[in-house]
C-alpha cells in the first residue's frame, strides 16, 4: 500500500513540522514528501533537511502578486503529489484559485474559532479578555481562518499570561491536534459533511478523534 | 454589615435564577431583592414567589418602545436599591441609558464570547462545527454581548448533539459560573481593569475565580 503522503507549507520556526516529523513520518503513519516555505531562512528548512525530507525554500520574487507566487507554489507541491496539504505556521493568505487545484489543505490556528481569526491570536485573546482560548484545525477554505473545523482543543487564559507564553502553551495543544488530525487523514477516518467533521472509529472501536481533551 | 442584594432580570424558565436562589439566596451569600421579568407568565417569577422573593412581571404596553419600556424597569430596579443586576436569560437589548444608570450588571451566554454572540448560540455553534463551546459571564456594556469577560467554562461539543442537547449541557455550567461570579462580587473579590477581570484570592489563600474548570 502506497503510504499517505504530506506537504508542508511553512512560514516560520517550524515547530508543528517538528511534531509532525517525530509523530507522523518517522513513526511511518505518513510521509512528509516536501516541505516548502515562502522564506529563505525559516526553521522549517533546516529541520526538514535535518531529517532527510526534501525543503524547498521559495521565497516570492520582487513585486510578484499574491496569485502569480501561489502559482508557482501549487507547481512545486503539485509536482510532490501528496494526499494532504498541512500549513504549518504559512503566514500567506491562499488564493482561491490555490486552494480549487490541490488536495485537501488543513491549517492549525491559535485560537477556539471563529473567535480571534487573523493575525495575533493570543494577543487578541488576552486584549479581549479572554478566560479560554486553544487552537483549531480546519480545512482551508478562501477565507481567512473560516473553513470547516476538524479538531479544537481549549486551555485556561491565566492571569499572569502575556501573548508569548499563551501562544507557548497553545502550541502544545497545537502540536498534538494537527499530529491527531493528520493521522485520522492518512487512516482514512476523516468523514466531512459540509461542516460537519468528525473522526470515524477505527477497527478496534476507538476514535482518533479525541476532541474530548480538554 | 448590610448584606449584598441582587436584582435579577429573567425572560425565561428561570433555571439560572433557582441556582442563585440555591446557592446565593438561602445560603445567605447575597440576597435576592427582585426579581423582575418582561413576562407575566415567567418560569422565574413562580421561582421567585416560591422562595418568597419579591416578584414583579412586568411585560412592555403594547406599542412600547424599547427605551420608554426600559425606564419602567429602572425605575422597579432602583427602588430595590440592588448592588448588582443580574441578567438571568434576559432576553432583550439593554438600551445605553438604562446600563449607564443602573449598578453593574452581569449576563451569562451560552457560548465562548466573542464566538457566536446573539441569539440561539449552540445552534450557531453546532452550524459552525464548533467541537468546543461552553459559557462565559461577563459585564453588560452597550453592545450584544460585547462586555468584558468576568469568567468562562468549556465543554466538548459531541458528534450527536443538537441545538436542544447542548444547549442542556452549557446551562450546567451556566449555573455554577454564575453562582461563582455572584459570590465573587458578594464578597468583593472581583476587580476589573477595563476588559482585564480577575478574581482576587480572599483570606484564606482560595480563589473564588476558578476559570480553569473546564
Amino acid at each position: 500500500m502506497t503510504k499517505y503522503r504530506l506537504a508542508v507549507l511553512a512560514s516560520g520556526e517550524g515547530t508543528n513540522l517538528q511534531a509532525l516529523i517525530d509523530e507522523v513520518h518517522f513513526p511511518g503513519i505518513a510521509n512528509i514528501v516536501l516541505v516548502l516555505s515562502d522564506k529563505e531562512g525559516a526553521g522549517a528548512i533546516g529541520r526538514a533537511r535535518t531529517a532527510g525530507i526534501t525543503a524547498v525554500p521559495l521565497p516570492p520574487l520582487p513585486g510578484e502578486g499574491r496569485k502569480l507566487y501561489h502559482q508557482r507554489v501549487a507547481g512545486v507541491v503539485q509536482q510532490a503529489s501528496s494526499d494532504l496539504v498541512v500549513l504549518a505556521g504559512y503566514m500567506r493568505l491562499l488564493p482561491s484559485e490555490f486552494v480549487a487545484q490541490m488536495p485537501p489543505i488543513i491549517n492549525v490556528h491559535p485560537s477556539l474559532l471563529p473567535a480571534f481569526p487573523g493575525l495575533d491570536a493570543p494577543a487578541q485573546a488576552l486584549a479581549y479578555g479572554a478566560k479560554i482560548s486553544g487552537c483549531t484545525v480546519h480545512l482551508v477554505d478562501q477565507g481567512m481562518d473560516t473553513g470547516p473545523v476538524i479538531s479544537q482543543r481549549a486551555l485556561p487564559v491565566l492571569p499572569e499570561d502575556t501573548p508569548d507564553s499563551l501562544h507557548n502553551r497553545i502550541k502544545f495543544l497545537e502540536h498534538a491536534a494537527l499530529v491527531q488530525a493528520v493521522t485520522a487523514f492518512a487512516s482514512g477516518q476523516v468523514e466531512i459533511h459540509y461542516r460537519n467533521i468528525q473522526f470515524k472509529e477505527d477497527n478496534h472501536g476507538n476514535k482518533t478523534g479525541v476532541n474530548q481533551r480538554i
